[in-house]
């Protein structure tokens, strides 16, 4: 939804600033940027994003790592609609892209219900950026028609996959890290091959990526030791074999 | 993937255009457009990008707009293969992201089977671009804990939509508009409700964008008329509902 500044009133831009590589922030990401007046970004985001801001600007920081939530989401809310209400240019700057797994939607209804100007900027998801970064195809006319992206942890804690093993997918499953093992079991529980092809992205899309690959039998074995404590995300599926690393493996095996 | 050009060999970057919109594009794709001794480009993407390449850069238009391939993706794959090995920095700009139905991962296997050094470079995906300009949420905390991005036709020309009715989750749909009647009895008969929330985004991410909204069955029933020919995606799911348009919704009702 776009809509634009009058003098009176401020606009909120929620905006996607990708996995943290600052190539792979937009260039109008990087423009609104430029022009706040006020910046409330997350723990996800690469800081030096925040040294585009004009001198003076505002810069917030609203959280939020797991356990440690700075700001609840409700104070985040109300934050950006006061900012906005005092006819600010504010930029609301989320890891990856605002709409997936960001609570962008919750925080553009609150912004919406106020009344408030906001306009929406994409930004380069994680599965993206791993995917990228790993030389892994998400979708394949061969075998993934498809990709589905899910959070591997849910409002009340606990993980569920129902649903979610269908041939022709690939299953990139963020935040899923520590619940892998119950993870794996519930895939397999519901007919999926451990032998399908999976991977561990730790980082994608920053120069410190990482990437674990294997079967989802092997990831989720080897992963919990394999790990460093970055953001990660697992891939799954049939295409998760493919791409450039198909290659390199069978120059190895040559 | 990464991996350095060296001065014997050429590298290609396949490098996500986004949806069309100049400030949707990374900076890294500015980066490499800027760079490119050669820029094999696909009808999806801004011509407009090209600008940024060097004088002298050599601009290839590989199609393809649906019945009109230009050229077969073959023939695409070893003009990569080709013109990398002359030691050139390649360009192969797709439209989106290239690996999210762009065939990028065929053409990473191509380059990688040649033994040829291939940067992958992520970019915005259309149903980000659509969600985003739209105001539509693709995961919410209430609603959705997944989204799956699938393509509306498949290899054969036939439409499959099985198994992808499951609650709590958005649908986003590339290409599917001649097939839309099609995918809403598929989805219908599958159990999911002809009254679910659901858009018809067309042209998203650029200046020219339209949002149909409504429910399964009225945007199926209204986008054969409303359509003007522009690349278009479905969008269906509890969350379309939400977002900014729900609060013009309810403001428009009061």
């Amino acid at each position: 939804m776009k809509a634009a500044k009058t003098k009176a009133e401020g606009i909120c831009h929620l905006a996607g600033a990708g996995p943290g590589d600052l190539g792979l922030v937009t260039l109008k990401v990087k423009e609104v940027v430029e022009k706040a007046e006020v910046v409330v970004y997350d723990y996800l985001c690469n800081p030096e994003i925040l040294g585009w801001a004009p001198p003076g600007a505002e810069i917030i920081y609203a959280g939020k790592k797991a356990g440690q939530h700075t700001l609840k989401q409700e104070e985040i809310d109300a934050l950006l609609v006061a900012k906005t209400k005092e006819g600010k240019r504010v930029v609301r700057l989320k890891g990856g892209d605002p709409l997936v797994f960001g609570r962008g939607g919750e925080e553009a209804e609150a912004l919406a219900a106020a009344g408030i100007a906001c306009e929406v900027v994409p930004g380069v998801t994680a599965a993206l950026a791993c995917a990228a970064g790993a030389g892994i195809p998400l979708t394949h006319r061969d075998c993934a028609r498809a990709v589905t992206f899910v959070t591997g942890h849910r409002r009340d804690g606990r993980v569920d996959v129902s649903g979610l093993v269908r041939p022709g997918q690939t299953l990139a499953i963020y935040m899923g890290l520590t619940m892998l093992r119950e993870i794996r079991d519930g895939l397999v529980e519901q007919g999926l091959d451990p032998a399908t092809p999976a991977a561990v992205v730790e980082r994608g899309g920053t120069a410190r990526q990482r990437v674990l690959r294997g079967t989802l039998e092997t990831v989720a074995a080897e992963a919990p030791a394999w790990v460093q404590g970055g953001p990660a995300l697992l891939l799954v599926g049939e295409a998760v074999g493919r791409g450039t690393h198909a290659w390199a493996q069978a120059a190895l095996a040559a």
